[in-house]
């Protein structure tokens, strides 16, 4: 590839009115001082190489919190604090276990064993570390499981729904295969199940299996639950299906500790004009264990700073105060979104708009928008604005899930970036999601939207 | 991140009367076929693992072009042949070196020595295995050259001229960048200079050098120039400005050998009504000995044979004739596609479109277009089509280089994929090109789309 691709997109600016307006002009600044100049990248190496895995009570929390407050300030906040609230305390308690036992394929009644590639889900209860040895019952879906319902006690049950590759949207694929994760083991233990394994959400092409919680009915026995590699659960259907296995031992020693204290972190530019309206920006700060939290959430960490140092580097002095918040919990509990929306509501404060990035650092797409209407439709007249830097659509959606519960109690609109999906539920809850499997433009290109989103929403308001 | 976002674009689908039109549903089906069964991914496997770099007049190219040719009628081509063109025969001859010798930092002048990570470029003349030893002077720009232009006599000329990171287009930034790389050696031999280091044309975090073509003044010396990774491209500019480096020691043993016998890979499904009426879809089957070419220009080829698959999978019968072409020496001649033009041209063909996949198998943003402002615009018509599978601009512009020969002899009208463009220079003939680096998804929709517009072509014509 020798040619250089000229993308005409000019003719959009000149078409609304925008052209070579004060806004373009600054938009272009934020993307240069952020393409130049940005820190996010080794701030994301930092947080994934020295801290890593940081899942809610864990020591590596205490650690991404300090991390983060003393960051708050030295990318210029005015104000940065903890902001204090109660957390679950999930465990792994040790390595998750699953083997198999099968017959030979040509000696006929020949057993041998397979160890399959597990985690178990997070909020699961283990097996209190000892071996639990059964049968398994494969179910290609709910529906299945309700055919099989009296087959199933005492029994392994392993959710084998695949991920649907005819999506072209990922989350769409996940939407649609993470009830099985979420609500199988309870589905399961109702019909007496003595555990459950879950294919992984995801469509990779590798064998690492992808945590992330489950919600146990309470009325039910917590049975044991993990989720298996792809290439393993292709092979552990293959063989149920042909009665080869005989059995599956699985071993977990999850459990929950009492509560412990974690925090949200806050740092703030408080606003020129309006210091009491106030306007949102984060990501989440917990990550699952298994892996260093890159794309889940560490880019959204990682851009949440990016847009304060930018902001201050440019001098920009935004009219609104602005919020930059790296929630904790947002993997097994949500108890520091909530507790943000709890304190802004007790303390009375005006939240304008709120931005969350929780969908990974790559290029960006669009962003997803929770509002009325006419708010919608101002956001959709700055799409020019924001073209040349790779956002083409603002589509009626959502914010994530930290700043959800500021929009339940305030309807205050939120939003969330978009970046492109494919190779997300690649790395997902998953041992990949490391430092190297981010890219440093995809990820600076995701800071460049949001600032220029902020930017825009704290000049003329929504 | 658990949220499903969903994106709104049945309104796009539905504001330009093509809602759940035959089109729609025949490029859903399109879709489906190859994310549910593409054999793009396992392809790219064979290719890059099983032969791995083809360059011109390389065993690997013979090998390459025999895999081609079966695979063509393995995916139910009506015809399959080789086209064959002379192609150069340019050879690295071995492993290329460079040697800095350094004044250490705090003793003094006592002096060190540092392997720099360096590749010959493409069509370079070598210095035949010997060493040279040289002091370097530093340019930042050929503007610099020309000021130092006395002092450049008998040494080694270090380009550090940065690819720019404030252009969101990396193709951009490589326009701007290449003339250093394609004419740097002439012009520093103009004025005596016994060779020439180029910084690689990237903004990779590693040190990977990047090699590529230059094209030297046949009137001047071919003085040896190779390509220098970004990190010791950085610590050398750092020491030469400090006056530490004392000299460099440079070896290749790059030549050419005569020119030997290449093919153009082609295969065709006939078309029902207009059998004389030609449009090409391909991609260039050569690629850069020190990697596996699998970005450049292995996702063209598997794009190209995937939507051969795909047509015959879905029993799509052509109007016009589609010409599947896996073009041979994109990377240094260009012969290859000037045959394709000549031979079309002296059997007097027609050829009514090209479509080249030629920069990388990333996920698809765009097509651009070289033809009339007519077809330009009947083609952006058809973008609300292509929008749900994430093409979402048609810009003027052109076609990729080995379809430029059609375009210049009989005006057929190009176009050429544009995939994301962000990851593209960090893998661009550096030996981290590998399959490894490529998703399955990522490459699979670029197919996706290009069958998708060649199905509108044949359709519709332009």
């Amino acid at each position: 590839m020798k040619k250089t691709l000229i993308i005409a997109i000019s003719f959009l600016l000149v078409s609304n009115g925008y052209s070579q307006s004060e806004d373009s002009l600054m938009i272009k600044k934020i993307s240069d001082e952020i393409l130049m100049n940005s820190k996010a990248y080794d701030n994301l190496h930092y947080l994934t190489k020295q801290i890593g895995g940081r899942l809610s009570g864990s020591p590596q929390m205490v650690k991404a919190e300090k991390w983060g407050v003393e960051l708050m300030k030295e990318s210029g906040a005015d104000k940065a604090w903890l902001q204090e609230c109660l957390v679950p305390h999930w465990v792994r308690g040790g390595s998750d276990k699953a083997e198999a036992v099968y017959k030979d394929a040509i000696k006929g009644n020949l057993l041998h064993t397979k160890n399959l590639d597990v985690l178990a889900l997070g909020n699961s209860e283990g097996t209190k570390n000892k071996n639990i040895t059964a049968n398994v019952v494969l179910v290609n879906s709910f529906e299945e499981l309700e055919k099989k319902k009296d087959s199933i006690k005492g029994k392994i049950v392993f959710y084998n729904y695949k991920f649907n590759p005819t999506f072209v949207q990922t989350f769409r694929s996940y939407g649609d295969a993470v009830q099985y994760r979420g609500a199988g083991a309870s589905r399961a233990a109702k019909y007496g199940a003595a555990g459950v394994i879950v294919r992984s959400m995801s469509h990779s092409a590798d064998n690492n299996p992808h945590t992330g919680s489950l919600r146990y009915d309470t009325t039910l026995p917590k049975i044991p639950t993990m989720a298996i590699g792809l290439k393993d659960a292709d092979w552990l259907s293959s063989q149920v299906m042909n009665n080869k296995v005989v059995s599956v031992t699985i071993k977990t020693n999850a459990h929950f500790l009492p509560d412990t204290i974690g925090h949200n972190v806050i740092g703030e530019l408080t606003g020129s004009e309006f210091p009491d309206e106030i306007i949102t920006i984060g990501g989440h700060l917990d990550s699952w264990d298994p892996a260093e939290g890159a794309h889940d959430d560490g880019a959204g960490v990682v851009h949440t700073i990016e847009i304060l140092r930018a902001f201050k580097a440019l001098g920009i002095k935004p009219k609104h105060t602005i919020r930059f918040v790296l929630f904790m919990n947002e993997e097994n509990g949500l108890r520091g979104g909530n507790k943000y929306a709890e304190e802004a509501q007790t303390k009375n404060e005006k939240h304008i708009f709120a931005l969350e990035s929780d969908a990974g650092g790559f290029t960006p797409r669009g962003f997803s928008f929770g509002g009325s209407p006419e708010q919608l439709k101002k956001l959709q007249s700055w799409v020019p604005l924001l073209y040349p830097y790779g956002v083409y659509e603002i589509t009626n959606g959502g914010g994530g899930a930290d700043i959800g519960p500021l929009n339940r109690t305030f309807k205050t609109p939120v939003a969330e970036l978009g970046p492109d999906s494919q190779r997300y539920f690649d790395y997902h809850h998953a041992r990949n999601d490391v430092f190297e499997n981010v890219n440093k433009r995809e990820l600076e290109l995701g800071a460049v939207n949001m600032a220029a989103l902020i930017y825009l929403i704290d000049k003329y308001g929504l």
